[in-house]
């Protein structure tokens, strides 16, 4: 053998082959046949992204034999390599170790650049990971009296000639810091290089060889409840996660009153959106808090949200979004800093990628749930509802995808109810009623047990409330128990045979838990239900018109806590269109995992990018028969369209006449300011 | 004749010639032959920026006979643009006017688009015009349920269709002001669009066709003074133009005392960074005051300055530059927004444009000499002196240029001078002593008539000191009238038999003026000037030797004050070296020329971004020559060099010994805490 000689060299699992000369790295051959291996010191023998487990035998699928000689054995740098840090049994550099003969290399997920890492979630997805800033380390070429020029030219040329990273910017930020990064790191440093579009852009440097991963951050910025998620950027990985509420509530429950109080005062609007910004830096704050990271290590966000949201969130008036033709002043996908949206509280020169709008009523969070859940990919019409103070819901199928926003208001997230609040410990989540005793018990948040389960007086938190799982499954077993009737009265003790129906003026209420904080689901629950479930069904519905079908095939049930609806009780209250209820699956936070997957993947930005061009976007303000949707959809589960696929419920009737309430616009009962 | 017909035209001053169908108009028929003629409404008859004149005629030299018929009568778009604003004699709107048949077509300098306009200044050079934020006037689709998109789409659109102009990026400062805009204009807009490298950027928008023009803002920033320039983006003209005292003195004289003390005081760079970008603020501001002109319709910005200045302007500590290798943080032109370095007083979009650096001591404004004096065209050797705090030196011809900077300090600017004031009225500027009755005259800022003239009491300011080309007229009219010696020495009254030398201590001083505010000359300013004139002279010298040569062809001031100093009294100091009088010619503040060219034109940023890269750079400071240069210019005008260009000066000698001052570094003079 001389070296002139020719070696093939096969990857899995990849399946890519070809020939390369003998004495050639793992990694060069790697990137000679285009091959996905990973590394992120370039080939130093530092970062061990490069590792790969060696075949050695008989290979009869790719023709060839390999004999334990056909790699060098391990150099000075991979011994040193293992002696301090220790490789796997078995495991390689792929950027020291020489092939010599013909040779397999298996390349490990965790070796993989773009690996796809498998969601945890209902739906097992896979997540693409080919994020927009990933770490770079960089030998730069020192300053000196024959480089004059300026540091930020030689970390450039570095990252072109040892990355083809061409172009690179840098912001003014990095400029003011990185000359002590540089010197003191005797110009071995590791760059944060965003590249998710345009020019090239440096994030931070570090000293030296970065081993912890860049983090990023998925927010679905709701009317009612903002979440995020921390993410490592490499893997994928959901490090944190956390909850808070909009302090936007305070200037309006829904998105209409947000845009009515911007459009009454002076300010009004640049006041909302410094409490967002501010609501989303102590959000972020929160999470690397609780991961235990620092905020610097933050390098992007990724932000979801309802155009309203959007609006505010940028700094931008939302007058236009509450008048037809409801248009947005952008509705491209925007790559931003994160210091332009006040998200001051992780790196600051971190980049902030918005995902596109589709309409000025489709926000960016039902384009992140059209890109989670991908409809386009359906065989049969597929409806999927992000449930939420307003609801993004999309019905497509691989020839056409439609979507449309409902503003079924707060009450799926325990906000006007009674006893309503969020989704914490204490607060009741699953709800089941005997229909025989019609007694109830239930499950809270903070606890495994059923509330009839021995030692659940023990082992539950202090009742609290009830959130939004809650009260949907109180009022279908109110419904499936006959203790509800069609109408969505509540029949009285007499009645239905039951002490727990406590008459309340008028109306009646079903107390659901006795205690220092008693639960009960009051007639004006009921109402604010109804009026949520009925503005759902009719953009659904209304979608079924456009689309031409009168059935769908599959309903994803979608949003903060779709995960906690069963598909049962959402189509005994007529949430959803009748369907078989296996056909009903929750995807969880499905906008929150769009941004996930937005967060973890250019190319998914790129995809959504396109894929909302196409999407037909219905306006539900605007066309008639939302309205005669809307009124039909008010009974439980609805006063003419058929639900075969639900058992007989109990034929009641609890009107007496002069009954409170009824059928009825929600917009007439906010004007007369009636919370019930 | 019919439609399909072709027919000739011929465009002057360009000479470009085509056939176009007959009925084609002449802005079509411009665009169709690459004829430069101007246009911001696109068309529609508003601008009238696309006006021409017919030539009617026997045209011999085109070969071509036009008659009257050849241009179609004013159609009604014409007639009425004529009737409200009114048409020049013999004038056509090129939008408009149709062509008939063969026909020349005058396009005045006013609606050429790229024109070049002829300083006014001494060097008569050309101004290119291709600025890089122009006006566009644009329709835009309304919004309506059938587009949803957004505003900023439909504006992008827009633009691509009415102008070419793709893939526009829109500030998120814009996002949030142009709705409003768009709609109480009816759609009908005028977009300022920056154009100057990489994506096209909205600027700001203004309601139907803006008639005013853009501005521009051309910032030379120097150690002791900062000058500014505002700039009409169509033409050139400067509007309006002001100087202010740089606020960082207060940290320090020179640049090296500012590193310094960025280095000794924890925040010390920071602040000097907050006190520049105040007086930039506030720079432009008086500079829109003065106009009479709004800061809104300040579209663009260009600073040029000193590395020092460069790295404080942009917030970067400069303490790099400080020390060797005295590496930059970034040596590349920059392109960033003006509210990124404060720029708070002008568009809150508007992009800041700075020139390159040459090496870590050769600046943005040597970058800026270098583009307006242009050396590369030069046949034979000529040195650029652009005179300040810091000098920056050019020496250069067609086949290589080099360039270094001294450090003269602030003497030139009558800093550290014992009258010294900057050029303001009631200041002395100019100087004249008798060599026969070595009595003085002189002239003031704010009068035209010399000391010694009638009325002179009467019509002069009170006078308050002397200037920087004041105090080198006053020196170099001591020496050729014998008041001072070869060594810098003043003599006294009995060696000069003058009056006016007055002891002062061990040493004298030359009155030249007696009144409330005396101002002398004194041993010390003399010193002041001996030190600033041997740094620029030795860092000249030291180019001549790289260059290999001994002798300049040709020699420019350039500077703030360079217009005001006098070939012969420059060189009776020694300020640089031998050359034909003639010869030395004066480019004004050529550094600030350079800011409004890049200003003004594309091509001069893209033009000078190249040649820095080949520019050999010298550093003074690393020069063993540089001091020994520097000492054998100590002497008035040298020590040893030649200066045959000049008459012969009076061999007088005043050294009666123990001379105080002598040669000597100024670094030890500095050190030892002597201002003397």
């Amino acid at each position: 053998m001389n070296d002139n000689e020719q070696v093939t060299v096969v990857f899995t699992p990849s399946g890519k082959r070809g020939q390369v000369a003998r004495g050639t790295t793992v990694l060069q051959a790697a990137r000679a046949l285009g091959v996905d291996l990973d590394s992120v010191c370039g080939g130093r023998g530092i970062c061990s992204k490069c590792q790969f487990s060696p075949g050695i035998g008989q290979f009869a699928k790719h023709g060839l034999t390999v004999t334990a000689e056909a790699l060098a054995p391990p150099n000075a740098v991979e011994r040193r390599y293992d002696e301090k840090r220790g490789l796997p049994p078995g495991r390689r550099l792929g950027c020291q170790a020489q092939i010599l003969g013909d040779l397999v290399v298996d390349v490990p997920a965790e070796s993989q650049l773009h690996r796809q890492v498998v969601r945890k979630s209902a739906s097992e997805r896979v997540m693409e990971m080919d994020p927009a800033t990933r770490p770079f380390f960089v030998e730069v070429t020192p300053a000196s009296l024959e480089h004059p020029d300026g540091d930020a030219q030689r970390l450039a040329a570095a990252l072109a000639a040892q990355w083809g990273i061409r172009d690179l910017e840098v912001p003014l930020d990095l400029l003011s810091r990185m000359q002590p990064i540089l010197r003191a790191a005797d110009w071995k440093v590791t760059a944060a290089i965003w590249q998710g579009g345009g020019r090239p852009r440096l994030i931070d440097l570090w000293p030296g060889l970065r081993d912890a991963p860049l983090l990023g951050l998925a927010i679905d910025l709701g009317s009612t409840t903002i979440a995020g998620h921390l993410v490592d950027l490499a893997d994928g990985r959901v490090r944190a996660s956390a909850g808070v509420m909009n302090p936007q509530i305070r200037f309006g429950e829904d998105l209409m009153s947000r845009v009515s109080y911007a459009m009454m005062n002076p300010g009004g609007a640049a006041e909302m959106t410094a409490a967002v910004r501010a609501a989303l830096a102590d959000l972020a704050r929160a999470l690397t808090d609780a991961a235990g990271c620092a905020p610097r290590d933050v390098v992007e966000a990724v932000l979801v949200c309802n155009p309203v949201m959007h609006h505010l969130m940028l700094g931008i008036d939302p007058v236009e979004l509450g008048q037809a033709p409801f248009a947005p002043a952008t509705s491209a996908a925007l790559d931003l800093t994160a210091a332009e949206i006040g998200l001051s509280t992780i790196n600051p020169a971190a980049r902030a990628y918005v995902l596109p709008l589709i309409a000025g009523h489709v926000g960016a969070d039902a384009a992140a749930v059209v890109l989670s859940e991908a409809p386009r990919t359906a065989k049969a019409p597929v409806l999927i509802v992000d449930v939420g103070t307003n609801a993004e819901i999309v019905l497509g199928d691989r020839t056409r995808v439609l979507a449309c926003s409902s503003p079924t208001g707060p009450a799926f997230e325990g906000a006007q109810i009674s006893s309503g609040q969020r989704a914490a410990a204490g607060a009741i989540e699953r709800v089941r009623i005997d229909p025989a005793t019609r007694e109830p018990r239930f499950r809270v948040i903070g606890c495994d047990l059923w509330s009839d389960a021995p030692g659940f007086a023990e082992a539950a938190p202090p009742i609290t409330g009830i959130c939004g799982s809650g009260i949907i499954e109180a009022v279908a077993e109110m419904r499936l128990a006959g203790l509800v009737d069609a109408s969505g009265l509540i029949g009285s003790a007499e009645q239905t045979g039951s002490a727990r129906c406590i008459a309340q003026g008028r109306t009646h209420a079903y107390l659901l838990h006795d205690g220092p904080t008693p639960v009960m689901v009051t007639q004006g629950d009921i109402r604010a239900i109804q009026l949520a479930k009925s503005a759902l069904y009719a953009g659904a519905r209304l979608l079924m018109d456009h689309f031409g079908i009168a059935q769908v095939d599959r309903v994803v049930l979608a949003g903060a806590f779709g995960a906690h609806i069963s598909p049962l009780h959402a189509m005994v209250l007529g949430m959803i269109p009748d369907c078989a209820t296996e056909a009903v699956v929750s995807a969880g936070n499905a906008a929150g995992t769009g941004a996930r997957m937005a967060l973890c993947s250019v190319a998914a930005r790129r995809r959504i990018e396109t894929e909302v061009t196409g999407i037909e976007r219905i306006e539900t303000a605007l066309e008639p028969r939302f309205q005669e949707h809307f009124v039909a959809a008010n009974a439980l589960p609805h006063a003419t369209d058929p639900f075969p696929h639900l058992p007989p419920l109990p034929q009641v009737s609890f009107n007496t006449g002069g009954t409170p309430g009824g059928s009825g616009g929600r917009r007439r009962r906010r004007a007369a300011g009636n919370g019930e």
